[in-house]
């Protein structure tokens, strides 16, 4: 079948089912950033094969929802579909869900798999919505199965609490929340409270399941090819019981009592599942909650892991600045992000990369969410600016870090300054210290205000939270300007990235995670208010030739001091001689 | 009556209404910060005469809750009353709703006027209200009529638009809401829509009533005593039609169409006289939100006023440094209030103060809400720290302004650093530069990062929104800690008030209003964001011997000198030689 086919068989079966309009969202069923290709049923149909979109299908339209990031994509592989790119940046751009209410009478069909509960219910305000999965019938023929990767235990040496204790604090949030059943769905939830951890998904070394816990059971349900002899063994010893994947929705049929779910993760299938009258709550899952809140082996490891991507990253400047470029070579975007890779792979626990790495060299850096690929990238000469975003999953812990350096030739002044004012803004937040029951949002000006000053902005979040061997971006906690009402807490990770982007020309952001942590109270202190900060757990020099010196105060350069002192001292054990020396040449002292 | 007789007669009146507790909540109909004594049921009921607190009865038990401002009055005005004293800053005191929730069985009586539809909605959830007035029936010998002062039209030349417009401008909204009436009840915001003042609240000058405002016919509801004929004359050529006060039931329950309310402010008994099968929109009010956005005219006027303010802050404390102690002569808080309101009451166009002046006097200054009366209140002596908030009304516009002083002998350090702190913050917020869509909650921390670096914070909003010769303090925008929503826009007036309070030592507050205005890209700008910044208004000198020079930036102090030059230049020409010689050595430029 060819684009148009699918179209054609997609608009028979519409009939068939009397619905009007058909939408395929582009997600999967766990609210995962990354998805499964059994999953992407947006790109089987449309033939576009962009990350991110959105198919509607009518009687006699076909649209594709994308954004700027794939334009030039869509537009090429959508040639001759008949279907329509919509370009969410444009201004005048509906929405979905609004293009749906004005032009389409009748039923809207969808997959509520692929919808979470509260957007189900949003759309279903403007739109009559039918639940009803189109697509599973249609596409059979090279369908990639649900992954079939082999589960593991993650011991509690590394999660530092084991699964009993876990179950335990979470039956005692189920007691308190007066529920008798939980419904789980969020694969990094699941894989926390399970102590579990696999290869189902790029990035995330997660397992494809549900998971529903009751105060006498817990019921996990996977493939069980994924279980070998040892997962069993694991699965058995700690009472939780093991069900076929599809079986959670026979399953939820038959729960009595009252069923938690949080709606912004748990699909609109699950919850179509849980019977009638039965009373259900919609809640924060109490999972995520918990998760967020690192303990002090999780912290630990981070530690650990930045120790590794330290010594990844000194190697990787080393031979940028050394061998690069020796001889008159160039090298590719690509070409970086994999010798990148190989540095990181020589690293003790190291696993996978916890994100697709950003090298972007010049006005590339400019562009947001950037990916270079092997065929299509720039080539990097030893000079202008390089900004360079990539992290790695350790056994240990998760790592997320950006540095922007100059390559080579004279650095404009401006360039001088944006990235001061970015390493400002970074330092600001980093060092700041508030009191309990702040949110990142309060917070977010901080790491703004210089760049403001000077009349420049950002648009993507200044920080994200970040999990422990699980997903690079996690919640509930961040640093943004959006009225997230959760106040930072002690063991949160957050990233710290500001940046300023100049298009065509060059982007800069400079990002360390950081853990809240609680801060001492001082001499002056008035209230008893409890006050906290952040820990720099990121560890990596900054480009000190970037900075205008002239823009930074005596307490900046002194942290930067600091920092670079103990980048040195917690690196070095773990690098030769001669990277050592390249270290100390990049962490000495800089001064007014 | 006395007051166990009134408990008795209203318990009589709840057995024959058949319920089984009965709140007064100390509010008014309109959602009043200050209200009129004709309201005060609250305060008949209990025999206790502070201005905040709620009373609850139930068959065997008398309630009043009230906060830590008034405990000590509590205690002495209901002993021998019966009532017992919920004290609602300890931790274990449930608030009113909740202690119904846990110890009322069946219906709870209110007077649904006195209560929002919104808080009437939040509390029929935990609890069963019953909408009856128990107290109007009990409460005719010696209750205060409504107010019945005159109503007066406030000429377009201060307003800067005419009601003939704003009234077209709100029809417009009503239009875009898809309603057909929209129910007004703040008293603020009837004055501005219909350019009308009044004196029937203290401190604020707005006119007892309701509007109604519908496509064909806007209908004032107010006592026909309060009209006189030029008062008649304006109504009429602006076909404002005048019903009586209490006609707004009856009008209101003749509506056809949709009606439009903002629950936040109108009260319930309002909302329950809507025909059932009306359609009704909860929504903020348009006129709310256009009421802060203060045009040109507005905004002059408020320059106009701050310039009398000046010149009577000036005088104040030329007779403070100059006079007030001199041969030996003592003050106390309360000689000063009156003095300072003697030099605002030379001013032009000067109406009424536009609130109770705070005069804390060392460790008074650290109480919050302080009030002092005459009879009891501090004597002041040449020495020692003094906060003083205060503002006035003017027909011009509002003012409201906090300097604190240092009144003699040698400044502690820590004094010093405080005040230091909180100028710093106080300069960090109206310096600053943001970009539209800016939330006040993104700039709070700009106002205490200086503070919370020495682990010192304040518990109080750190900016209101204020009216134009209207309420000092107004929605929707504000600086504080909470979620609002609400964007800083372009001829929003806040204040700009940071603190530092230190029990039973001093208090420290530098408060300036500010209004947001745009700002002009620079060079650097990389983005189209627009941006905006503040204005200052309030014109006065800072107690420069307070300030600890070395927390200090050049830029900081560069700020104080320009804001000292102007200070004088707009000043000085409403002063007299001797005045201004005063005045010309407060603004003298300082250095590091």
């Amino acid at each position: 079948m060819n684009v148009l086919d699918r179209l054609a068989a997609l608009r028979a079966a519409m009939k068939e089912a009397k619905v009007a309009a058909y939408v395929v969202p582009g997600n999967d069923p766990h609210a995962s950033e990354y998805m499964a290709s059994h999953w992407c049923e947006m790109q089987w149909l449309s033939g576009f094969n962009g990350e991110s979109g959105t198919m509607v299908v009518t009687t006699d339209k076909a649209l594709l929802w994308t954004d700027s990031r794939y334009y030039l994509q869509a537009g090429i592989e959508l040639k001759d579909s008949t279907i329509e790119l919509m370009r969410e940046s444009d201004i005048d751009c509906p929405s979905v869900v609004d293009w749906l209410a004005e032009n389409v009478q009748g039923l809207v069909g969808v997959n509520p798999e692929m919808f979470s509960v509260n957007d189900f219910s949003a759309w279903n305000e403007k739109i009559a919505l039918k639940s009803i999965d189109l697509i599973k019938p249609l596409w059979i023929e090279g369908r990639p199965a649900i992954p079939q990767d082999k589960l593991y235990p993650y011991s509690a040496d590394f999660a530092g609490e084991t699964v009993e204790s876990k179950l335990a604090r979470m039956r005692e949030k189920l007691v308190a929340l007066h529920g008798d059943a939980i419904i789980v769905s969020a694969l990094d939830e699941i894989a926390w409270l399970l102590n579990i951890r696999g290869n189902d998904v790029e990035y995330n070394p997660v397992v494809i399941s549900y998971v529903v816990l009751k105060a006498d059971k817990c019921t996990l349900f996977v493939d069980a090819n994924k279980i070998d002899t040892v997962a069993r063994n694991y699965l058995d010893f700690n009472n939780i019981d093991v069900q076929p994947y599809e079986a959670v929705f026979e399953y939820i049929a038959r729960l009595s009592g009252t069923v938690i779910y949080d709606g912004a993760r748990v699909n609109e299938a699950l919850f179509e599942a849980i019977p009638a009258g039965r009373k259900k709550i919609n809640t924060k899952s109490p999972i995520l909650i918990d998760k967020a809140h690192k303990n002090a082996v999780e912290l630990e490891g981070e530690r650990i892991a930045m120790r590794q991507d330290a010594a990844a990253l000194t190697r990787f400047f080393k031979w940028l600045e050394e061998e690069a470029f020796a001889n008159g070579k160039t090298q590719t975007e690509w070409d970086l992000m994999e010798k990148l890779h190989a540095f990181r792979d020589m690293g003790e626990n190291f696993v996978e990369e916890s994100f697709g790495t950003i090298a972007g060299y010049k006005g590339n850096g400019a562009i947001v969410h950037y990916a270079a690929t092997k065929d299509n990238c720039a080539e990097v000469k030893p000079e202008g600016m390089l900004l360079l975003d990539s992290g790695g999953q350790y056994l240990d812990g998760t790592t997320d870090i950006t540095r922007t350096v100059w390559l080579g030739g004279e650095i404009p002044a401006q360039a001088k300054r944006d990235y001061t004012y970015v390493l400002k803004g970074h330092i600001a937040l980093q060092t700041a210290r508030f009191p309990r029951g702040t949110r990142g949002n309060q917070l977010d000006a901080l790491a703004k205000q210089f760049m403001w000053e000077a009349g420049i902005t950002f648009g993507h979040g200044t920080g994200h939270g970040v999990g422990h061997f699980l997903g690079c971006h996690e919640g509930p906690q961040n640093v943004r300007t959006d009225n997230n009402p959760t106040p930072l807490e002690v063991g949160h990770i957050v990233s710290d990235e500001p940046g300023i982007y100049r298009t065509g020309q060059w982007g800069i952001r400079t990002e360390n995670l950081i853990t809240v942590t609680p801060a001492k109270q001082t001499e002056a202190t008035t209230t008893e208010d409890e006050w906290l900060t952040f820990e720099t757990l990121t560890l990596c020099f900054y480009d000190t030739n970037l900075i205008d010196m002239s823009l930074m105060t005596d307490k900046e350069i002194a942290w930067i001091n600091a920092y670079h002192e103990r980048v040195y001292k917690e690196t070095a054990p773990l690098l030769n001689a001669d990277e050592a020396d390249f270290l100390a040449r990049k962490c000495a002292p800089i001064h007014l």
